[in-house]
């Protein structure tokens, strides 16, 4: 999507064989792209969350072993490349997905026709990751032009996301706000109402910014809001990303998305989540009860970083000494308050029969009866 | 309750004719108290929240009445010094009612005995203020034993609680929090989630801070985390304050209330409302469509203060630049969310009929019939 009204991507191949990036960690107040040329470089930017959000550090881990592969391309350094970057983040399962197929189709080949198979492999995972995105952009963009029709396409479609599933956490276009960036260049007039989402505050750091750079209206709220919006008719449809469905639709995401989905369904507002099929866990049915919640750092709730008046980053804590304090990063919404899941094949109802019907090779085998 | 291991009020008269309050701007990283001498320093102590909170506030402008007529106390001056202080928060309704009651009682008296009956007057509206939150607290510390026996009087009681409904926005005790300052006090192993309630965070600030200093249990937790711990049995009952409740038992509280009060429904959690009967409105009955949200200045969700490494207290910016906010104060959570209403008077179903019940006074006149 656009930055400074030029388009781009949040990972590229540099022509001197660098690979470049934004440093994600310097959003929104200050705009940094960085070259990274070695090995190490690529798994401090994702250890150091330089990059984040599961397709792009899968895309980096990848670029990482081509930039390992310049150096030395044996098959040593090869698993050497991989252990590192996957110790980067070491529960992420895309990181692990993306370094495990890189894996597979290097290891068979000579060293020396490596390091050129591996930025091929690298930049073909990028293209696919896009074009997930896109394919689910379009089937959202259906949902939201359905939702301006509702409207009498009248006013303006008023949406409202959580935390930041859009480029940034992607390669390009992102899940959820991949609909979004469709209806806003193909002229509706949309609005996007972003949750600030605490504690880190991606949505208004990431979200408000990618949105604005993109040129898509938007207004950022706390956390507490949504709720009071769509009581009075100020929100027109919900769309979240997702870091994990169970087969029969619950949805893991960031922490307070379950809030919202209340509410949306409180007030009958649609509740969509986006979502590419790869973070589709098949072998998990209720999300609430099995899908295990990370405890972060309590630091990301005392502590609040921003920028002060005299432009310097800083951190400020706001609890007080001696409080303690519990940090969720995820909470887990269940498939009865989730409208419908859009993913790159199309849109299906959240449940496991409506899953099986765009994912029908997931379909259980029949017994042959007799 | 108790600060530095000392009982105290939110407000008390001084031995020298001064007035005493907490800096609660300077909350919760610095304790510091002031002494209010003039009329002047009264109302800039109302209009820079210096003291806050619905009761607080009326009480500090009775006291700042007092002060008026220690220089002068001729009808003009006491007029003068009503609405003086009536300006600094034109749409408090508590300070409008504390303001008429004192100007009532002082109006009729010579000049000369206006003075000793102010403080006579200011002192009174404190002591009722703490009866009538420590017969609330008696009330709701009964919700607090059940459900304790029904957990088996195993583990602890977990309570969650939003905004800061406590002794410092009173005179003492609070409203939401005098239950649990009892249940405390009387041995119960209690233990508070508390919201850290975003925009202005008197959550982690305040309610923190009070708890902390009193001795009771407590975890600081963004405003996000609440469905997520309801469900997971991780809160055993709700309660919260409000500025006010319609005659049906609608309830305007904080931004955010709303969105824990549907977690609490979906998780059979109960959700208590703790109110003092003057902030009944019985002229209103559907909230959501009546009780006007008042927006607030953007910088409380684009700014975030709090004390940098040095100790030194800062704000810092969030959010990118040219990113529009929206602040809305308040949320209305409907009657049928509310499991029930605590008052001075006892417990009661969020309906009109248990208001009445409780309130049998305010039942409309019958008609006498033929």
């Amino acid at each position: 999507m656009k930055v400074h009204g030029k388009a781009m991507r949040s990972v590229w191949a540099e022509p001197d064989g660098s690979v470049g990036i934004i440093d994600q960690t310097r959003l929104p107040h200050a705009f940094v792209t960085l070259r990274l040329s070695t090995l190490d470089a690529a798994a401090h930017a994702i250890r150091s969350m330089q990059v984040r959000g599961a397709p792009l550090i899968g895309a980096v881990a990848a670029y990482g072993v081509c930039l390992a592969l310049r150096e030395d391309a044996s098959d040593p350094a090869l698993e050497h490349a991989c252990t590192l970057l996957q110790a980067t983040r070491p529960t992420a399962v895309n990181l692990a997905w993306a370094l495990e197929g890189i894996r597979q189709a290097l290891r068979p080949l000579a060293p020396s026709e490596r390091p050129a198979a591996a930025w091929k492999h690298a930049a073909l995972l990028c293209d696919e990751d896009v074009a997930i995105n896109r394919a689910i952009g379009g089937h959202g963009l259906a949902l939201i032009r359905e939702a301006w029709a509702r409207k009498g396409r009248e006013g303006r479609v008023n949406v409202l996301t959580h935390c930041n599933a859009g480029w940034l956490a992607t390669v390009d276009w992102g899940t959820a706000l991949a609909p979004l960036y469709l209806a806003h260049d193909e002229g509706l007039p949309l609005h996007v109402w972003v949750d600030e989402t605490r504690p880190r505050n991606q949505g208004a750091s990431l979200t408000a910014w990618e949105l604005g750079q993109h040129g898509v209206p938007h207004t950022v709220i706390s956390d507490n809001v949504g709720g009071h919006l769509m009581q009075h008719g100020q929100v027109d449809l919900c769309i979240v990303g997702t870091d994990r469905t169970t087969a029969r639709g619950d949805v893991a995401n960031k922490i307070g998305t379950y809030l919202k989905a209340l509410a949306a369904k409180d007030n009958g507002v649609p509740f969509y989540v986006a979502l590419p099929s790869p973070t589709i866990d098949w072998t998990l049915g209720d999300g609430v009860r099995d899908i295990p919640i990370e405890q972060r750092d309590g630091r990301e709730v005392t502590d609040v970083s921003g920028r002060l008046s005299s432009g310097e980053v800083a951190t400020v804590r706001i609890t007080p000494e001696g409080s303690p304090v519990a940090n969720y990063g995820f909470d887990v919404t269940p498939a009865r308050l989730v409208t419908a899941l859009v993913t790159e094949r199309g849109v299906c109802p959240a449940s496991e029969e409506g899953l099986l019907t765009l994912f029908p090779e997931r379909r259980p085998a029949r017994g042959t009866g007799t």
